[in-house]
């Protein structure tokens, strides 16, 4: 019943095996309609087998075509076509990553969609039907702006960038190439910035800045990030970002940095390089967190961090010395009862040592 | 002032008598214009008293009909037309059941809309404006799709779903039969799939699978739920999800499991049947969640959980040591003071005994 | 690189000093085109110093033109030409608002749109493309609807209020004056209330209230406002929302009050005026919390709270009780050892004294 899915892929063994450079052992010509993990294998599924871990499924898999390792030693009867290849891993991403591209591409403006006449498309564009170019937009060469995407005044979206459907980019914003923005993602909305009068009420900040994100950044659904006060909230090249996250503005992330769903970064901090935060993460504000940090997932942070430290918790700090914390946490009663009762007898003795 | 609604209900007591087949006591001709708490209840509204507890409303509510349990004693002035029917509750909800399908259906399809010539279209579809259904799409009878609405090449809606507007549905994904999918919701990005390269750089995993939701489910407004790597993201059926709620690759959810806004599931885990998961919870990657499991709101779980099981925590465990664990926690100063005291104490006795 | 933004600005420090009523120090004539932080200023912009703490960048920043206290002393040399007024930091926010209003005015009904012949529409209002203006719905003057918005049936605008692209506002919902409403919102989305069936399976409550939304109430990106059960969930006037916010069905927000991203307010919770609530912050369903109260980051709260504390953790307690419990809890494994030490010192005592 579910998962009907299009049918873009029929490709035989040998093909496979002559793409990936492979040795083929078993039936060149039996045909690959799917991918799968080798656990979960069907007729018709092409998998792979990397993780020595996983050999077991490698006698019992029903998938048609398995790729594996050239030095790999098969302890068993395999019913599978096997290609042997130097990485069966990296081979295996490369044949989905051709799969993907199998689809046919989308190309050219659907209509009706609105395109200011200032606006300036590249080359090889794709623009969707109800999408919105905004005056001054340029949009790079072999771009993909899917359809009910919404593009600001003046914004920059760069070549072979892809934008999903109803992403909203701010005007005056920088998008870098082979940037991937999944839909619903919010780029360049006002920080949240506010200064309480003597009435109470606030008086918001004008937010004049603009969010800059450099190439090859992906951003996952729904996330959320702010333009800034002044100046740029800015995504450094590779950064990776979940779905649900919420950056604010001023705030940098740095190069190769990954950030896990539901994370939120407040205003002015500033996240290093090749850094890794949990879902769930909470940053405070003006913060300068360093290179190669690593943040547990649902961990708050209100202090800064040095390169390479690794924490957990909220209030985070040094993950060996919480992880102790929180296993001692779990026997707190215990402790308090052992505290009470030390007490009692402390007060026996000390009694009877008075007595005597 | 404010809440100036659409006016969709105009009917007397006895309407409402006749439809619950109740017993009316009062006036069969007052009006009805709206529905209210009994607390909150204001002349021409309908109310109900269930819970005894709120009794007390019934001697002076504003509200200008009441139901009421047939066996409900009475001790005390009661202005409203009541009326007794065997379950009060039922009967209330049929009736806002039967208010809600009193708003004019939508129907047909608005223009502008963009209908790929080879989707299918159901009978008695509502396709909403500037909304893109992609090739070779298939949309269930009598199911609705509001206007801005997405639904990407290949996938399949069933009979009487409702799609909200601006729902993205990335491609290739099957929704099932009676499903309510609200605003914002994004089904089918790419899940969070990347391998460090050795120069630091990510390289995506493509993901080639797709979301399956299964029958009877509700999706509460900007929740995302990730496409697979391979394979399906899979929602059982009559599972209820909560607003702004991350849904990792390869997750899935089993039947009628309800789970509250804000909570987040990673990658590959796999949630039983009639499990409660409270708002904000984290669920970690690759976890085997049991059936009639409870999560307590703000929990962080990174391991396995049996049937049956109660949690709470970050991170979690059973919930009745963790509540004393954190009934504990609030006194840790003062323990930690007491165990202070007691090491003066104990040094002060060994030292009297030792210069005896 | 990055951040090419459209060229709005180009005014002479004059003009600025004239407009500030500012005592001009040093160059009338020297052109403006950017507004930056005194610690970034570049050739062009325009800085203001107000807090002493950054009186050294005075010194040796960039910036073109920088505004001053009056009663500033200056202890060193500065380029940069000063405009020396009242309140430097008033002056500049008032400048920034300036800025804002001279981007060009989105004015005008673009097409493609879809405006219900039922509709009404204030005067000088702006329709950007594919929005979607339902039936019976009432548009307020000078109210901006940006492309790609959903205003559902009966649901009234007031004037001058901003709603951002994409944003999504069911039927029968209320939006005050001078509300700014930004991109990915979700406003009048069922609440979630089902009801558990014999059979396991949950039957949904019908939600046949509304939202309304007062005046000057900001709300960030990708919030979701769910509708009332019955009767109304209430924005009270001037309430401040950051992005992924969740509000429960019959929710109440007070007058003033701040609520930073990714917090959640389960159903029926009523909050007070001018209160803050922190990133990520949780409150269950059904409390009562006072006016000025004060919630940290990432605190989980389940009881009421009455006017003016502050609290925070999960479960949140008194700040500063909190505080001092986090501190302690550091250093729990160590605590541990001291009472398992305390044991064995007393066992001895105790042996040796009965020993005696």
């Amino acid at each position: 019943m579910p998962g009907e899915k299009e049918k873009c892929m029929k490709v035989t063994a040998k093909t496979v095996a002559d793409f990936t450079k492979g040795e083929l052992i078993g039936n060149p010509d039996i045909e690959i309609t799917d991918v799968s993990k080798i656990e979960e294998g069907k007729k018709g599924s092409l998998a792979f087998l990397a993780n020595p871990k996983y050999e077991k499924y490698l006698y019992n898999t029903e998938a048609s075509v398995v790729l594996i390792n050239k030095d790999f030693q098969i302890n068993g009867t395999v019913n599978a076509t096997l290609i042997r290849v130097d990485n069966a891993y990296d081979a295996f991403t490369s044949l989905l990553e051709l799969y993907t591209k199998m689809v046919p591409e989308k190309k050219g403006i659907e209509q009706p969609s609105y395109v200011d006449p200032s606006a300036k498309l590249g080359e090889n564009v794709y623009i969707g039907a109800f999408s919105y170019i905004g005056p001054g937009v340029t949009i790079g060469n072999n771009a993909k702006i899917y359809p009910q995407v919404y593009i600001g005044d003046y914004t920059q979206v760069n070549d072979n960038t892809i934008v999903f459907p109803g992403v909203k980019i701010y005007h005056g914003c920088y998008i870098g190439h082979s940037c991937v923005i999944h839909s619903g993602v919010v780029i360049g909305g006002d920080g949240f910035g506010f200064v309480q009068q003597p009435d109470q009420q606030y008086r918001k900040i004008p937010q004049v800045g603009n969010v800059v994100i450099e190439d090859n950044v992906e951003i996952g659904a729904n996330t959320t990030i702010d333009r800034a006060t002044m100046g740029s909230t800015i995504i450094r090249k590779g950064a990776k970002f979940d779905n649900l996250i919420q950056i604010g503005h001023n705030v940098e992330v740095g190069e190769n940095t990954v950030i896990v769903s539901q994370a939120g970064i407040a205003g002015s901090t500033k996240v290093g390089s090749n850094c890794q935060l949990g879902g769930q993460v909470g940053l405070a504000g003006h913060l300068k967190i360093g290179d190669n940090v690593k943040i547990g997932a649902q961990s708050g942070v209100s202090n800064n961090l040095k390169d390479g430290e690794t924490v957990l918790g909220s209030p985070a700090f040094d993950v060996s010395r919480q992880v102790k914390a929180m296993i001692t946490y779990k026997s707190l009663p215990e402790m308090s009862r052992r505290i009470a009762e030390l007490e009692k007898e402390l007060k026996k003795l000390t009694e009877k040592n008075k007595g005597e």
